[in-house]
């Protein structure tokens, strides 16, 4: 990094930290304020937004991209009202801020408590989605943080007016704009810089691929929420009822195969596998799915008119994000754990079973954010928690584990009052 | 890191994982069984313990170490019967293994629950301190997770040997002795490879100072809960009581000035500061403190026959650990506020005051993971807050912040229930 980098993120970073002091002593009502000024300056500047977002996309058709990343990177009037009238789902929870927990009156005769208070700084790295700008920086607001983001740089034209705007708002209320600071250039060694930017920085989210993940694992000398990373598996156990699996692992594959929550890796215990593989085979390519078979499950797929593969290891390993499954049939419950712990992200993974005895041992010996009995595992998610927001999923095991709503934007601190108090 | 440390690092993470599953699952009568055993066996193998110890003490003498590391790494039949009776204090602990909450039906039809689990393995580095290895062993054992030991290379006969009494009462019960695993080679980069083990290890906790946390944070692709460090301050309002504020100065500098909690740096509203200083500084004077006074206050305490040198920066940004204080006169509260978010680590900070405003003000504004009025700073410790147990201090903000207590060696797993539920 250059030292104009350096000190480009520095000031990025003590702006930032300068900002939080102040946003974290704001009233739940202050805070709603803000974001319906928000709400109100990105209706205002409809137009602009729009007009920067079809710069993006212009410049995305003519460089390449596909039609899928066209879409995701693409504004219009409907998509932009449902971003602001989001802004409302928000401002409709509760803050998280300044509540207080385990009070009470030490034996050393202090009062204590532990009030929850905001992070600080939260750095956000995130794909060519304009939507997560507004969405990113109206949950840290809401619970009192500021944020630096950096977003993919084919937005970057549409983020910057986005950014401008919320930033605009704060100003309008006399609050610091550089609560919400944008990285305005497209340089990749400005992600490393921001790793290390503990001195300012509190918490980093990625929100991208597998790639991006690993980068910041081993780059950040900052706190990083992993997550997002799904390779999802279901096991139908031979207690399962085979008529209604179908139903389910169809709903966890093909319902939104792109997200991180679809299935990635059906696991069939071997006493129901010659009935049931072709049956759910059938069921699936009739909706398009495509199959990784291991040597047994190949062996009752083939010939049959399925689109199948044999797999081979990466088969088990691969997040598909697309219609492809895999499938593998297992000797007993054991080896489907054991295929799970060896293949899992730690994301979401389900059993199907009418035995209660196999259910608790799935969920019990399984190690990820979300285990499922007799569910599809497309459910992880904030919404379908009932968490009102949704910051991130993470499958890492600290801080906050699974679909994160506003809680996982907080701290605390432990407060002490006494009576001019000594140690003993 | 050569391929046979890559190896054999490797290998002690897949044992430690292989064990860890094992351990999530017991029973809290199993736990207390297993932690009995524990004190039985090192009970049962004292003269063994204290023969080893005896080498690193003959060693640590004749290479030179200061008789304070020696007294720390020594242990005799008192000390080891201590390390023993503090396992009794764990068992007694209730295990936070296990609770669910947030248990509720969704929308969704799914009964959804978040039960609190283990971490998994849990890496530990620290000091030359053998009381350590059974303590973190047996705090982990209690919370179900495995744990891999890396000690101080002075105390490596005395871990080897406590380690091995441990493993042999896990095997005794019938127990993966793997679930406490120490690294038994001094070499270094065994640390670097223990902090890229993230396939295998959960968290990382560093005990010991500040070169090591640093490596942590900057090295580790695991999260690392960063703590210990504690540059402490103590602000002297205007309105503070300054006759009762001599003695809670003098107990957070003086108690024990050794260890993290205690004072570095006074603050002290100019108003008061002529009348103050002097007199403070006297009473602490008759206690074998020596300061470091910024320019204002060095011009009351010079040529009154105190130890004091001028304050440079450094004096500022210190951890001081022995009988130095830094004195600072600020002209106003938000002039303590400012000093202490430059300088501080985030672990402890005071405020004398009888204005409960600015005591309000003072706990709104100082981020830090304790904030006292009226009180020393000598309280931010696991047993005076009550917690049972203290893993570490944490003086960061994801996860675990302040004393950590037992829960923050555990995370949680969302479980839910459905018959066969699909989302809509």
């Amino acid at each position: 990094m250059s030292a104009t980098e350096t000190e480009y993120l520095t000031q990025l970073g003590q702006r930032a930290k300068a900002a939080s002091f102040i946003l974290a002593n704001l009233t739940a009502k202050q805070k709603t304020a803000l974001l319906t000024t928000i709400a109100d300056h990105l209706t205002l500047h409809k137009n602009e937004i729009l007009q920067a977002n079809a710069q993006d996309v212009a410049a995305a058709k003519q460089n390449g991209l596909t039609d899928a990343m066209v879409d995701r990177l693409m504004l219009d009037e409907g998509r932009l009202g449902g971003i602001i009238a989001d802004i409302d789902n928000v401002i409709s929870l509760a803050d998280p801020i300044g509540k207080d927990a385990e009070s009470r009156i030490l034996d050393n005769g202090l009062r204590l408590t532990r009030r929850s208070v905001p992070l600080g700084v939260v750095g956000v790295i995130y794909e060519a989605r304009p939507n997560v700008t507004v969405d990113i920086a109206v949950l840290a607001l809401k619970t009192g943080n500021a944020v630096i983001l950096r977003g993919g740089k084919e937005t970057l034209t549409s983020n910057k007016v986005l950014s401008e705007v919320i930033r605009e708002a704060l100003t309008s209320l006399d609050l610091p704009k550089d609560a919400v600071q944008l990285i305005d250039s497209p340089d990749r060694s400005l992600v490393s810089g921001l790793l290390r930017l503990d001195k300012y920085v509190d918490m980093i989210i990625p929100r991208g691929g597998q790639h991006l993940q690993r980068l910041c694992a081993e780059q950040s000398s900052i706190p990083v929420i992993l997550g997002g990373i799904g390779i999802c598996h279901l096991y139908v156990d031979k207690q399962a009822d085979l008529m209604r699996a179908i139903e389910v692992i169809a709903n966890a594959k093909v319902q939104r195969p792109t997200v991180c929550n679809a299935l990635d890796t059906l696991l069939v215990h071997q006493d129901v596998a010659a009935d049931f593989i072709p049956n759910i085979a059938s069921h699936l390519h009739s909706l398009g799915v495509r199959f990784h078979a291991c040597v047994n499950s190949f062996h009752y797929l083939e010939g049959l008119g399925f689109d199948v593969t044999p797999a081979h290891d990466e088969s088990f390993s691969t997040e598909w994000l697309s219609l492809t499954l895999g499938i593998k049939v297992v000797n007993n419950i054991d080896e489907a754990v054991g295929h799970i712990r060896q293949y899992s992200t730690g994301h979401s993974e389900a059993i199907l079973t009418d035995n209660i005895n196999t259910a608790s041992e799935f969920m019990n010996q399984v190690d990820s954010a979300a285990v499922y009995v007799n569910a599809s595992t497309r459910f992880t998610d904030g919404s379908q928690f009932g968490l009102g927001a949704e910051v991130a999923v993470s499958t890492q095991k600290l801080h906050a584990r699974g679909p994160m709503g506003l809680d996982a934007l907080t701290t605390y601190k432990w407060l002490a009052w006494g009576d001019y108090t000594s140690r003993q």
